[in-house]
């Protein structure tokens, strides 16, 4: 289901084949947690350049149920999104939001953030859900562990969750169009990442991830963990780095041989008044957009920049608006879309060096000076 | 400005022309109370049909200040709104509100509801804000009263407010496409309202608006003042009734010959879960939805009917998300909209009576039945 295109150093330019579309990479996904992406409607998600969506398992299990979604034609029927949808697989959100959990070899018992209900997450149970969702990319089910995490601590967890990949690659039914990542896990430790790879490549996957990364460490360590782990995943599959991240990050990653990408971040940063520009973060509710009638980027070409100026935008801020929401949340993710587009372009020309360059030269710019 | 094209019964179908554009009558004014009409972005409230929108003096003036958005290029420019807009003149708000008011033949002192800052409002800055607006439509400042209010408290608030009437009309600079609106007042009294009338007929304005209404009565004294008032009104200037209401409403307002309506309902219904239907309002929240595929009406053509079902209506609702505010809003202003099209398609026709009766029993046969 993947093809490497071209290189260029370790980066890849690719595409992915899934029942509902191609994928072009390195390719960022927003998050469409509850069966939506917070705030956009799936027109403009799609309108923004992106061509897969994330969604997440645990909250879709809980409201409104996973074969409630089955039963009313799927994810991508009933979120009215026809490309391809990667489901993550619980274990994240249930380690971060759920109450009372008890992890043992068989699965997750939690209790429901919402009303306490008491739930049971196996690997098998976790490749249904996903099923019954009609992901078009099934995640496998592992465990997540803080940061910093002992040696001790992360081999066994690591260990708990190739045993679970096992179990989830024995669950999975294989269709044409769909397929199972597994996930690298060993926190900062070479030896265990090492480990994990070498187990998850002798079961065999659609894909690979890494994860345990973006849960609090440096952008160095993160790097430092991609540069040992990268070389030892398998060339002809997809690459995977969960949970990332900030636009730097993502760079770095397409460096280090990422394919693909997700984050909360441009849609998060929507609602709290953040917008990412080529010259940095910017902060909407700052003072000084007041009486700025600019666009956020004069050469953005999404529907906030070519209709709004700052000004507005800062007005709807203030008045926390919703459409405040909606238009930066719309801005950042055409942001997003926008940065791995002309990371795809440079990839096939074999610029990427000179294109990562200026872009981070704009970023250390900062943003544009006051209008006078 | 305002040219009558043809009457059905008391109805009118008709045409205002403003500085920026034409609105067909009767006409449904969506609320864009902060330079937003919540939760929809300007071209989505275009695409509903809404021709005018109606914009808060009061809020506006706080934030971001009216001298503030005259220098951003007024209203249309900083909101992204091309079409007319008619502004209140802000002493409804300050009504409900504001803090400390102090009301006296001058005007109103109050303090802001965001911050308590102290402010002055006249009848003289009124229309000064309203011209920095850049509003097409400018409303004479008039006092508020409850209801119930005695004939005395009535009588002499109608009179300050006819007072006030007269210093707006002095204040107003006539420019071409830009008219001056004043309120009749009087609550329920017939006697009060002739005389409100005819003071305003004697100072001249360029359009009448019923104001006092639709502020606790009951429909059936809502439509007997109606009654009792329009045929007072002059038949060659437009007829306002201010802050009504529901679908009833503006067909009973239609029937009696009002030509322009504005509320909150369909966008404030919106965020609280309520849709507008054919078939009388739907709350999305009822469990009932939760696995009905079928759209919120089968022969809407709005963007959310056409791409999403009730069950994901419901399930966004249910899950507090932004987009579940977003696509009902945006409903509900196509349903009021596409009411008004077709009681204006119907008085063309003459057939207003049958077009009236027929609405009617489709919302008394009330909501289609659960889908099995």
């Amino acid at each position: 289901m993947f093809t490497c295109l071209r290189h260029d150093g370790k980066a890849r330019l690719g595409q992915l084949t899934t029942a509902h579309g191609l994928v072009s990479t390195p390719a960022f996904m927003p998050v469409g947690t509850l069966a939506t992406v917070k705030a956009v409607p799936s027109e403009v998600v799609a309108a923004t350049g992106a061509q897969m969506i994330l969604a997440n398992t645990y909250h879709l299990m809980l409201r409104p149920g996973a074969e409630r979604v089955a039963r009313l034609g799927g994810l991508h029927t009933f979120m009215n999104w026809p490309g391809p949808i990667l489901t993550d697989s619980g274990g994240f959100q249930v380690m971060s939001l759920a109450g009372l959990r008890t992890v043992n070899a068989g699965g997750i018992t939690f209790r429901s953030h919402i009303d306490g209900a008491r739930y049971y997450l196996t690997p098998e149970r976790s490749i249904a859900i996903q099923r019954a969702l009609d992901a078009d990319i099934t995640m496998a089910l592992d465990e997540c562990i803080p940061f910093p995490a002992t040696q001790e601590q992360a081999a066994a967890s690591m260990r708990l969750s190739m045993h679970w990949a096992e179990r989830c690659r024995a669950a999975f039914v294989t269709r044409p169009g769909y397929g199972l990542f597994g996930i690298v896990q060993g926190s900062i430790y070479p030896d265990l990442r090492k480990e994990s790879v070498r187990c998850l490549r002798l079961m065999g996957f659609d894909g690979y991830a890494i994860g345990g990364l973006a849960v609090g460490e440096s952008q160095e360590i993160m790097f430092t963990v991609l540069e040992q782990t990268v070389p030892l995943m398998p060339s002809n599959y997809p690459r995977y780095l969960m949970g990332v991240g900030k636009p730097e990050d993502l760079v770095g990653g397409v460096l280090r041989g990422i394919d693909l990408f997700d984050c909360v971040l441009p849609t998060r940063s929507g609602r709290t008044a953040q917008a990412f520009t080529h010259h940095g973060t910017v902060n909407m509710r700052n003072a000084r957009h007041a009486e700025d009638s600019r666009p956020l980027e004069d050469t953005c070409t999404c529907m906030t920049c070519r209709r709004y100026s700052r000004a507005y935008l800062h007005h709807l801020v203030r008045s926390r608006e919703i459409l405040g929401i909606m238009l930066l949340t719309w801005h950042n993710l055409h942001f997003y879309q926008t940065l791995m587009q002309t990371m795809r372009t440079a990839i096939a020309h074999g610029a990427l060096t000179a294109c990562v360059e200026s872009f981070m030269a704009g970023l250390r710019a900062g943003d544009i000076r006051q209008s006078s």
